[in-house]
């Protein structure tokens, strides 16, 4: 059968998949010239990944992917995995249960980059182990993990859980669900908190604490989702504490954002599977006589690094987006964001540190 | 199906199929000893490529390769397509329509490396959108590109373009184009033209303009070309030109080779496919009772990087190759240059920059 | 058919395989305060590779593998091959046939690091050509090396042979074997020998012999092993020559390691083929009813690192290992080492240089 790419099935439970994906982005970004930031046009190729993933008699699973994107390797997903019934093992670098828009692949966001919240406070895949029941619908995931796989060896380490109520009332899938994350942190570390605005080819961060001294952090996240035939609305926040030591005030961080969406399309709507949104398979794609799916987003995205003494910024973006998704597995998007900065990083002329910022970003977007 | 590697299918468009490259190559540079130059035995492995391409319904395709060698990663091709009858629109990381041979696989060329202009000119693949005309004879090519994707974000731009009209007379296969190549560079930018003696595994460059300010580039390529049963002869010129802005005059330098080849066994002919030369196919593979293709060339190469003032020497370059193609999918080559140099970057003793250096490198090679 | 991934196979001779592994590691090692090693707990992703593996009509092949651990790309295998009867030569990147334990993939290993000689001596895939020849019981391997695909272009060069005899006794398949190594260094060249303790995730080394001036190495090893229903026994010796020219004494070090290992699970072997160690395929895997295969080993690996002057200490470790098989391609090991050193390199507490470390290390392992 056909995901994408082809998959390989063969008896007694073994199944091979390739994958990959490609993400071009291309947009601009007008800021004050007077924060002598690198504005007006940017391009990348985003994500260009490739991997496999397979699954074996006795339970057993793996998927490697990495990304390729800039000439550098990154490692994604590389795990392998036990499943028994509604239970689920997972050793190896993995996402830690952060958020229900980070968990949801990038593939399938309304936006070409998530809320700033999720890089902000430095989510990422750890290596750990962890393991994920889920009857009914209900989703329970807990795991041990340490750093990225590029930065081990590392004595840091970190328990996450999340806890996911999605019951579909009628034809509406509703989805709940609550993380927290401790993190402990190898002595004489430092965090950094910041966030592009909006598009990823910009290097400029025009919020950001700088490098704090900190002993570990503590996560809280909260998420509330509801898709009903063509409209879906997502809400989530966020709270990061960090611990700086005996001597230094431990300030919390905060970010939180909500999004609603419709599909101009007949018969279209947002995917959702296991806790996370997934593909959208457009009831008349093209190359069958349709022209596949639009749908039109709004978000207001907030983003605040100011507290106990520490001035990192605030950032409040408008945000619209378009996405036009031809087929299962492909998709133009296109984006723009407002973001009202205060107490920005990057000063403009006079030290006005209270500015906005415009940022249009479009991505070409194809996966198997 | 099995073109190297299996290549499946599904219905309604689907097809996905692995794909990769090894290049092995070993040889000898020898170079006046005064130069300083590192000859002598030399080897690398040239490329070791794996990627996939596939297409699917609706007309969208993709391909993603990476070269591995030196343990680095280097993105070749990374585009999503969409095709429709006989036009192609490309996104992504690909050729610019530079020149017959730097469009020709380096799978199918007649020496080890391409005529000495296609690198010294910096032909590589760049980000960017192109279309794609094919009617009956012929092929028009015409992009918008910014820079390599290791290279992003980047202001650099260009506007390239190439016309080909390939008519088959009789048994003939004719090739006559021409290209076009307007790149505007980043405030600031510089150029640096240079080449190796025919062989990749030395760094020594005997040619060598140096870093040059430089606003913008201005190519123009004219290809001819023609395969008749064992025979093949190709020609083909490039004139690129450097905007160095009001203050500097402005060089213009050239690159040309013509080559011509023979098979000494019988059936066997030149691949050539859409406007550029495509695989060598032994009438007698081995493994079928044959021998394989054996084919010999020859070819003068040409390159003057002195203009305006810059010196960046003279390079003549004659040429001779043996390449045993066993299989579709497997070829051996050996080649031997000449190499006369005028104005050489590297002086030899008492100052001396006219003078020879000769060069022999053997390849092994399979693909999938 | 499947082999952990399907294997596609085709008309004439064609196959195609993707490949890969993962190796997940953590553990403990605990050595004296006072050396300041880095101790403690420790984690890695040991090795994260994807790669292919075919062959062509013709008895042509190829082989292409990368690791991606620590977000880095290290070509494995990248070869192109052809057989003809039960000769096979080769060329490109792979072992260049040190010794049993080198030769056998990490996949079948009995701890999960191999024998200390094995990294102290510097093994390593290289690019080069062989032949291997292989009528009946016995196993013939020569062949001309540079260096490592990421250190060329070099002068390195190497001549390496290996002879196995592996005979089968009624139900023993014994193994025993011999390899030679001369290899001639590039001008100004330094060797350096050291090894962890049995773990890979720390980057100290309690034996190092630091840089050391070398013209040439000699390398010669003897194998020897018995596979015999639940029970193995493998033993290897290697000598290291290292010429320093004329006006330095020429030392000699030695390592060597002999291990004994059982199933406790009925019906399980240690899979053998072509002069290494296979794998182990559970006679009652997990998935179909049996707990797949338990297997117990002990090992004694010695290192001495001193000699004509050169003081880089000397290694006893004594190990105990317990793996579980869950399946042919999946493995959890878990191995203690208790390693005693003298003259060790790091010194402990008043210039003791005559100490013990621990070492913890466990494995989840996964391959296709």
């Amino acid at each position: 059968s056909w995901k994408g790419a082809p998959e390989f099935k063969g008896e007694g439970g073994w199944t091979f998949k390739p994958r990959g994906r490609i993400n071009l982005d291309a947009g601009f970004v007008n800021a004050p010239d007077s924060t002598s930031a690198n504005d007006g046009f940017g391009s990348e190729a985003r994500r260009i990944r490739l991997g496999v993933q397979g699954s074996m008699p006795g339970g057993f699973g793996y998927k490697v992917e990495a990304d390729l994107a800039g000439d550098e390797v990154a490692l994604t997903d590389a795990i392998l995995t036990y499943k028994d019934g509604d239970l689920k093992l997972t050793a190896g670098q993995h996402n830690n249960f952060q958020s229900l828009e980070e968990l949801s692949s990038s593939l399938n966001t309304s936006f070409i980059e998530r809320a700033a919240f999720t890089d902000a406070f430095g989510f990422q895949r750890r290596v750990g182990v962890s393991a994920e029941f889920s009857p009914n619908d209900v989703l329970i995931q807990a795991g041990l993990f340490t750093g990225n796989s590029a930065d081990l060896p590392a004595k840091d380490w970190s328990a996450d859980g999340r806890f996911v109520y999605m019951p579909k009332l009628g034809s509406t899938q509703l989805h709940l669900g609550a993380s927290a994350h401790l993190r402990s942190l190898e002595s004489g570390s430092t965090v950094r908190y910041r966030q592009r605005p909006l598009v990823h080819f910009t290097s400029d961060r025009f919020i950001n604490t700088g490098n704090l001294s900190a002993d570990s952090e503590f996560g809280l996240g909260l998420e509330a989702a509801a898709i009903s035939g063509p409209f879906h609305v997502s809400a989530e926040t966020y709270w990061q504490k960090v611990d700086r030591g005996p001597a230094l005030a431990n300030p919390t961080f905060f970010g939180g954002s909500i999004e609603a969406g419709y599909f101009l399309t007949k018969g279209d709507s947002r995917g959702y599977k296991g806790g996370t949104f997934d593909r959208v398979k457009p009831a008349n794609p093209v190359g069958e006589g349709g022209i596949g799916a639009v749908q039109i987003n709004a978000r207001y995205d907030h983003l605040d690094l100011n507290d106990a003494g520490i001035i990192g910024g605030t950032q409040n973006s408008y945000q619209a987006s378009l996405i036009w998704t031809m087929t299962d597995y492909t998709r133009l998007l296109i984006n723009y964001a407002r973001l009202n900065y205060d107490d920005a990083a990057l000063p403009a002329a006079g030290g006005n540190r209270s500015y906005s910022v415009d940022a249009v970003g479009i991505r070409a977007q194809i996966d198997f």
